[in-house]
This record gives structure tokens, C-alpha cells and sequence, in this order.
């Protein structure tokens, strides 16, 4: 099935005639899947293969501080994916589901968060294991990664978490 | 300070001339901070204060299917922030790092990304918990939450959990 198929029962709307704000491309990832059909439903940071994320050299300084993180989250954009659908009918199940109940690549900003172990940094090259997109995906962002906050680790999990930098100059009193 | 001041030792770059794809803002999120020094420095999904998620007409569809997820993933558009900075100097600490060593909203595609606990859905209209933006943010993609591979709950934990779609091995007992 191509890409842009549709199929029986899903429900697709006009999309906006325009755009609201534009992202910039910042780098490409480098994975072993050359189509979709070859991806995996879900990254595996523990025992998918290892792939590269290559930063544009422009914001290449601005990986400075990451060595020795552990994780980092990464966000791409899926740019073969259409941006019309609101109810999707995945193959596996026969059920219908709304867009934002999926974490289809078909989705109105087809933007994906993986959570990535990092293996090491070699100047603006990241060898990660934990993607499931295809060859060339556009990177649009590296963040370290803040564990969800509902997880509440015991004694064991507490010693192996890394210190997360998550503060910014605008959450600063005054 | 203002949003877009620069401190000594902080690092910018020349922008592209243009981005290479467009963003829709499908709808718009309402917190009780006003400015960016009134919000906290990260969400709590657990005892931070009842937000909601407007989501506009044309997605209101992509909800179906959303009832029952006790978590989300939310992706929202910080759009008072500067984009060109590669080098931050966070006030707090006196030290520099790259800006994908932080999660500050400077960064060149300012996509935040956080876990929030659901309360309640009435029409196009979440009521969650756990967003640390400013009122008015625009929202990009809500999304079920697939918790981090690395993070091995203990039983106690496992309890506690609900089913996600995406679900991992890792999130699984046994």
C-alpha cells in the first residue's frame, strides 16, 4: 500500500490553506529501513540497531554538554506522511481510532518523539539505538530526556538515572 | 529580562534564509501563568494545577478513541522564543551548554514536549495536568504516551499503570 492511500473508513479534512510557523531541518537520521513497510512499530533503545544522527553543521555547537547523557529525546519529521486524516483505520486491529489516539506518522504536523540510548558523539555525528524511522528523516530536535513524572523509580532506578539540565533562563524567578 | 536578550558567553547563529516545512497550530492551550517568569520550570502531571487543551473544529475528530488514556503526550509550539541561539548560559549555575543539552525553549524548532495526566474530555475541550506554558501556547500534536524503555518499573509501579496503544515490551509484566 502507498503511502498515501486511504482506506474504507477513515475520514480525511481540507487541510489549512496555510501554515503557521515553518521548521527548519537540522540534521538527518540514518537508519537501515529504506520504506515504511521495513520500519519497526516502535523503536527498540535497548536491542533495535544502532543508527547516526548527523547534525547540520550550523547548530553543531550546540550539542556541547551532551556528553554523558545517557538518553536524549529526538524529534523528527515524518515528511512522507499525510497531514489530512482525523480517523485512521490501522491495518493490524479493524477498529477505527481517532488521529490523536495513534502515533501514526499520518497525523496535521507529522512531527515524532523517540527516546534514543546514546552509544557516543564523534563532532556532529550521534550514534543512538532506540529509532524506527526510515533512511534520510529530517531531525528537527535534541532535548534530554525528562522521565515521565507518573513513574515514581524505586531505590534501584533512582541510582541509575543521569541529572537532567531541564532549567531555562525563562523558568528563573525575576 | 526580556525574551529574546542575549547573555555574555551565549552563542548565535545566522538562521536559514527559509524553513524547509510548515506547522498548523490545531489548537490552543489555556494555563493560569501570563509570562514566561510566571511558569513553573517543568510540569506536574501529579500535583501541578488543571490546564486545558483547546483542540480547533477541523481536528476535533482526531479525539475519538481518546477516552480512557489516562496520559498524553503533548507537543506545543513555545512561540515567544528565539531560535538562533546555540550556546546558553542558564542563569542559575554560572555554566554554559549547547542548546540540545537543555530543554529551554530556545532552540531552533522551540517544539516543548510533555507528559500530562488527563482529568476529563468534553467535546474539543482536555482538561489535564502537568503543562508548565504560558496561556495562549499554541498546541501542534497530542499523542499517546509510550513511557521510556530504560525505565524498569518495580510491581509496585506496574500497578499503577494503564495500557497505552504503543505499548512496549518494556511496559509489560514478566
Amino acid at each position: 500500500m502507498a503511502d498515501d492511500d486511504i482506506r474504507p473508513r477513515e475520514v480525511a479534512v481540507p487541510l489549512p490553506a496555510v501554515t503557521d510557523v515553518g521548521v527548519y531541518f537540522i540534521g538527518r537520521i540514518h537508519t537501515p529501513w529504506a520504506s515504511r513497510a521495513d520500519c519497526p512499530r516502535a523503536g527498540d533503545a535497548e536491542n533495535g540497531p544502532e543508527c547516526t544522527i548527523v547534525v547540520a553543521e550550523r547548530w553543531r555547537q550546540a550539542l556541547t554538554g551532551l556528553e554523558g547523557q545517557a538518553e536524549l529525546q529526538v524529534l523528527y519529521w515524518m515528511n512522507r506522511a499525510r497531514r489530512d486524516l482525523v480517523i485512521q483505520a490501522p491495518r493490524q486491529n479493524g477498529t477505527i481510532l481517532g488521529t490523536f489516539a495513534l502515533r501514526s506518522p499520518v497525523r496535521p504536523n507529522p512531527i515524532a518523539s523517540s527516546v534514543v540510548a546514546v552509544l557516543g558523539i564523534d563532532g556532529a555525528t550521534l550514534r543512538v539505538r532506540g529509532l524506527d524511522c526510515i533512511d534520510g528523516t529530517p531531525l528537527i530536535d535534541l532535548k534530554p530526556h525528562r522521565r515521565a513524572v507518573a513513574v515514581q523509580p524505586g531505590p534501584d532506578e533512582l541510582s541509575a538515572q543521569q541529572p537532567v539540565p531541564c532549567r531555562t533562563k525563562d523558568d528563573e524567578p525575576g
